[in-house]
């Protein structure tokens, strides 16, 4: 059995281990590539941040599974004990163009249930973290649960080809809301979310995308799940809609499929 | 005759002064108002800090003519001295919602010319400011001049509303660009542009908007028109367009009037 303090001291010591390796490596110059198109990028600090979060894993936590966007992917449903989700960046087109609006994020379960989850927005130097039955913090200070604010009264974080395409009715959805929002990186969106700075957040995300959020957004009572009210698994890619409970119902039954 | 300088050194301290009166009003709870829609909003802070603007004006500078978002609207054309253009709080929405993302400013004309622009980023206290011959600042660190990137290496400002409607062919534009984002303040969008993080950003802009980003924006020699690639006349509301001049070039090409 693991204790999430314990766990805890340890991981918070690691984001403040990767900030300067972050930084100063995008000063150095990037290498950068291509994975699956123009627009989907990997650099050598995304890999490089991996392989430090992984020997760190390895190192304080032996006999871990590990799930991370640049290398080997483990299936929560076979690991037996600490199962881990790693997004070394989150935002990776931000970091390379912007130097700014990206994270870094790991997603701890045990015995296939969340335990921990951090977003850290590098660039501010602000850890946000928590699990069930902590709640959530900004580096020290404690999160209210957000208001549960109506789709109209509120600022909706999307996708851009979606918001593009219409998917599903998108358009209408932001019609009704206060405004969309895009920030490019799934990280920095909940972490607006999880401050009821927007009253929800979509996007069509990977397990490592939305791992981390999905537990800090479960812990302030929000609702996270597919826009059908399916279960987030932690092995599928799929549409993810983080907001208040209120926004969710409205968002959800305007993209409701005919 | 006027001295940027001299000017300057009376200007910047209005938004040290603006900044608490603006964080702690909105702390004591807004009073706030629908204009033309209910996503169109006006609270006590901005009509507040716009007067203040105004008396701080008219004390210094006697004789001045000002066009204000939330007041009286000189005309540029009809003012012999000096004419400031004041945007008080610029994404009020942002204001109101986040408390973020929002930003106050002024550009001053001396005899029709643009002589200084302001754009304040309240929350971060950081004041981009400069002028023609001067260059730009972010507080006392002058802005290199941002590299002459091309539409498909860079992120794109969009207006939302622009963006779902396939304004004059937008979409293509997004696509063929690194992609959209959407911040929701003209200000906090221009900086984007000025620092480089952003190629670009367009969108259907008063002139309040504009004015202060457009002066900062031609002294960085980054092209600042119509999307038709008409001047900017500080008297009309229309579509303003500003990026690098690669950049600028293939938007208004891919966005021309058939």
């Amino acid at each position: 059995m693991y204790d999430q303090q314990q766990i805890h001291q340890e991981v918070k010591q690691w984001f403040r281990q990767v900030r300067p390796r972050i930084l100063e490596g995008r000063e150095r110059g990037l290498d950068i590539e291509n994975k699956t198109s123009r627009l989907d990028l990997v650099t050598n600090i995304d890999k490089e941040t991996e392989k430090f979060y992984r020997q760190k894993i390895a190192e304080s936590f032996p006999g871990s599974s590990v799930l991370g966007e640049e290398g080997s992917k483990d299936d929560i449903n076979n690991a037996p004990g600490l199962f881990w989700v790693i997004d070394p960046i989150d935002g990776t087109m931000n970091f390379v163009k912007q130097g700014a609006s990206f994270a870094s994020m790991i997603a701890v379960y045990y015995q296939q249930k969340p335990l921990l989850g951090y977003i850290y927005d590098v660039v501010h130097d602000h850890l946000y973290w928590g699990g069930h039955g902590l709640g959530v913090y900004c580096d020290d200070k404690q999160l209210p649960v957000p208001e549960n604010t109506a789709l109209k009264d509120g600022l909706l974080g999307v996708n851009g080809p979606m918001l593009m395409s219409n998917y599903r009715n998108l358009q209408e959805v932001v019609k009704q809301s206060a405004g969309a929002r895009i920030y490019g990186s799934a990280g920095i969106e909940y972490i607006h979310v999880l401050k009821g700075k927007c009253v929800g957040y979509l996007s069509h995300l990977s397990p490592w995308d939305y791992a981390a959020g999905s537990i800090l957004a479960e812990s302030l009572n929000l609702s996270v799940k597919t826009i059908d009210g399916k279960t987030l698994d932690v092995v599928s890619s799929g549409d993810v809609l983080v907001a208040t409970d209120k926004a969710y119902n409205q968002i959800s039954s305007l993209m409701a499929a005919e």
